[in-house]
């Protein structure tokens, strides 16, 4: 079978693997569609991202649906043909994090395509995966391109719920790629009620005010717009900061109401802030980081048609383009969600 | 200019009073439509509930719009021939509940339409209303009818509010009249993903199915399929009992998962409850009462289309047929929200 | 050795068993002092209390301490000689709630001296015992008995922690057995400014007095002092409800504040509540249930001299005096708690 | 009557002013002690700190307590001769945030001593001193002394409040002056179990032991007894960062626990921050800025014995010594609180 290995910035390649067999507790899976997730794209472009850097050749991918083909020993609630999406999200459920159900944080994960720690974790862009039944949460009824959706809806889903209750709040969310897009529908499934938009380009931008955000604005031309919410100390009670950037996360904290709460869910580097203003204005920014059974809520919400994120799927690749799928998934001026079509 | 006073149960008139002005802060408005609630059904079915009894005339009515005909001195962002929803809560704005923000828990509240305190607080039922500024909510793009609803939906947004955050959780919903319809379309807009509501009457289950639940129970002939959620400890994360019946309360402490949340917006009298299984599984009964800024959020909300409460407006009688939209209001077997339409 | 076990209500035989050794993760304890709780005392005098009932001969007892005696395979952390408190609690660590770290939810807990489930869970209180070594929190520097009081002091922490922070809070405690003088250490600590404690007996309110209360009110004799709390819609923010009495309970919703909370301990009946008037204030009963963590938080915060629980024990009896010491626990005009003395 | 007036700096000095009558709802006060805070000390050594400088001569001053001497029309609840603590905190109760109860952050503040706005706010270091009635909390039984440290006690107890229920936890403090030393009492009296704290000098960390932290770290020269504290990602449940140094917060952050709190109280100026640490930890990084009911709090504490700040008065000064006591408060090396005597 083959996967989509990358082996360094700009070499990526597709690999034969032998195919696995499920063991106990396991599923065998045929993959059917498997999204380009940031992180992915930091794999190929520069190696990795931070200290995370590529050591040895690593199957990316973390966003992966398929077909179940076979089941191991003991494993019941699924059937071969079901769709699943599969959780990359391994925690050891042994360590003091899980026995607290604080599983995000498990200090054993193993997740999906990261090439922290060492030896790297494997990822899952593979024709034929082999999972544990408990990481696959049953897809039927929706495309497998749905389906795939359901990681990066839950980093949303789980950085909404860190808000608090969002029922009738006013939201800013600051980088409009696929986090925040999923961020807009999250928080406006949660109840929000006024949600602005900000990035730096129309393609994005467009894909926010598609997912429902009430007034978007070009940072690059118009910060002026989003200045005017600064009046009386502000004005959104929740930031969902989605960028990663610096100047973002700083150009966001006059426009927030005091006593606000900061959603961070870019990774970037150090960033220089202004921690008086933060300090006055009692804001609070909380890290929000990966998920754990959220990725089954977002299943369940988008099954219910709760959620749909068939908009923000772009382009679809076949395997033996994944190059090709890289490339346009780097390019934010007209991809959203580039996935690949595994079968 | 014509008002509806109630006299003693069964004693409903319409009566005529002068028309007021409207004094500094305050406005003038002709009304356009009033919501009978459970309580204005009270009064006129029983002379009161529990403690709260007639003891004098006094016009009824709390959920209504109507048009600004006059504005006071000193009122600004509203302008004659507006439509707008008002709200019945006035707190004083002066006692230490006032002055900690708890404003439903005023000292000196004076609530449209109560028998309690004494001499008893008219309502707004009336041809014309002067009302302060600050009650009235714009409501532009709405019906007259659904911003009559503003303040029925703004009790079920109050008591979702206090339920926490309901992103992907269960949600059990005891007694499907206009509160508990209202609190499922509220529970679905922050997030809720399993909605179960049960009642008595086969109408109110049919809009219960209408506003979003997933399934609804009969509990006078199915009460075994609610009794199915019980296992392993329980199912529902959250429960909005709006009966006001004891057996609805305790029928449902099987079936929440412990550490659930009981929001209570049911008025009923005392009951008898198994205190001993709510402290085992630890679940929080917690009494929802009226509402305050939530008024202006459900407003928002219906602009928007992010709720829709049309369909649960199922009668609207004149002014001069008042005493028939209270008998049919009194029928929950054919009967949601009826309305009397002022002008 | 020797073990307490009871048989029916009254029948209490010191009976001989076997010494056991401990497996792999274990640890042998030579027991050192038993509590007598309100659990044991129903056992005693009455067989059981509500549904749960002795149906066989059942080892008493789940607060208790002890010298390490041998060390099962692979335990660290523990040594030979060593006081522990142990801790009644052992979850399955496989449930669902379990797997959601809400220990003390367990569907399979085997809490010691516990006639629910059937066959009943035996005791602890028996000359030596072999626990597993996460059962135990090494308790050097503490007496033996102090140690002892660490499971009833862990369920006072558990519900000092789910009333939210008390920090400068008023807080109100309904009945002064060891649980409610407990509470009273608990809330102090946690930063409650004034505390007011109620019984129906000098002895217990003297020994609140002493764990700190401000006030204390017999309810016999002076319920006007406790009714003078209840003007502009009350005082308190906190209620502890140790005494399971559903008239302790009603007495003191007109004395909380609106949006106040009521932790409830106390293990009655049912109880006839008014909830109309929980309801208008807004108020949450919350149930509170054992304890998990909390068994070393307290006693980490004995040890540091942080909390001080020796005046409350007022007997000790030794082990071939048990039935002499069950009779004087039951006596609450002279006993708080009341403990055995192993070895 | 003489007040402390800062003309820039290093320019303090004593001036006489007229003694003014109160109004109605007013007290007039003969002030008895004035604490010197970190901001007094900005002005006096720098003329400002940040973006806030002095353009104008300015009454320095806001910890202070004095005995009542006059009252005005319609003032109760309060006698001649009382001692008072005075709340700096006049927030306006009429603009938005004050209409939310949210009075720390009213649009419109004027606390004593403050350059911003222009014309500064007027501080309090003045012989006789008029205030409304509602800024003065009765003192009696304290000395004037500790009266006089109600003030940063206050703002000790917001941040406490604000890092939710410490029952049991860990917490670091960053910075032991005045505020880092509160923020240990405080921490304390909350329940928090095991306490650390860090500075730069021994003088500040001997006060922080005699407040009760368990350990005390000197950053300068046993940096590395912190970083012991990371192991396993991290210790401390909460950080009450109270140095305003961005390596203080910079460093706490990998010892800090998955999901922890920090409360930044020191006021620095911009901090370059590891926030991908902090997205990944998922830590929340809270701003807490002055008081408002907490003022109240910690003088009922104090009264109570529940607090005890004398030992962190180090120097008294008489009113004719003003400089020499900023002199002295400047010198962390052997001042903690210094503070004039006016009467």
């Amino acid at each position: 079978m083959k996967s989509i290995v990358i082996h360094a910035a700009r070499d990526l390649r597709i690999e034969d693997q032998p195919v696995e067999q499920p063991g106990p507790g396991q599923v065998q899976i045929r993959l059917a569609v498997g999204g380009i997730c940031g992180s992915d794209l930091h794999y190929y472009n520069h190696g990795g991202f931070g200290a995370v850097r590529l050591r040895e050749p690593m199957v990316l991918g973390h966003e992966v649906s398929g077909h179940v083909t076979a089941l191991g020993a003991g494993v019941s609630g699924l059937q071969v043909g079901q769709l699943v999406a599969i959780s990359p999200s391994r925690p050891c459920h042994d360590c003091k994090y899980c026995r607290e159900a604080m599983f995000n944080q498990c200090l054993n994960m193993r997740f999906y395509g990261s090439a922290m720690p060492f030896p790297h974790i494997q990822g899952a862009f593979r024709e034929v995966l082999v999972a544990d039944a408990s990481q696959c949460a049953i897809a039927e009824g929706l495309t497998p391109g749905e389906a795939a959706m359901a990681e990066p809806l839950a980093v949303c889903l789980h950085a909404t719920r860190r808000a608090g209750p969002l029922l009738g709040k006013s939201v800013l969310v600051t980088g409009c790629g696929p986090i925040g897009v999923l961020c807009i529908l999250a928080a406006r499934r949660a109840g929000a009620d006024f949600i602005v938009a900000t990035d730096l380009g129309d393609f994005t931008l467009g894909m926010a005010r598609k997912a429902g955000a009430d007034l978007t604005i070009n940072m690059a031309t118009h910060a002026d717009l989003l200045a005017g919410y600064g009046r009386d100390k502000g004005t959104f009670d929740v930031l969902f900061e989605c960028s990663g950037a610096a100047s973002a996360l700083i150009g966001a904290i006059p426009v927030m109401r005091p006593g606000g709460t900061i959603l961070q869910l870019g990774l970037g580097g150090d960033m220089t802030l202004p921690v008086q203003a933060i300090t006055a204005k009692e804001l609070s920014l909380r890290g929000s980081f990966r998920f754990h059974e959220e990725f089954h809520t977002g299943i369940s919400l988008m099954r219910k048609g709760l959620i749909d994120v068939k908009p923000f799927i772009t382009q679809t690749f076949a395997l033996d383009q994944a190059v090709a799928a890289f490339e346009t998934a780097s390019d934010r001026s007209r991809a959203m969600k580039a996935q690949i079509a595994f079968s």
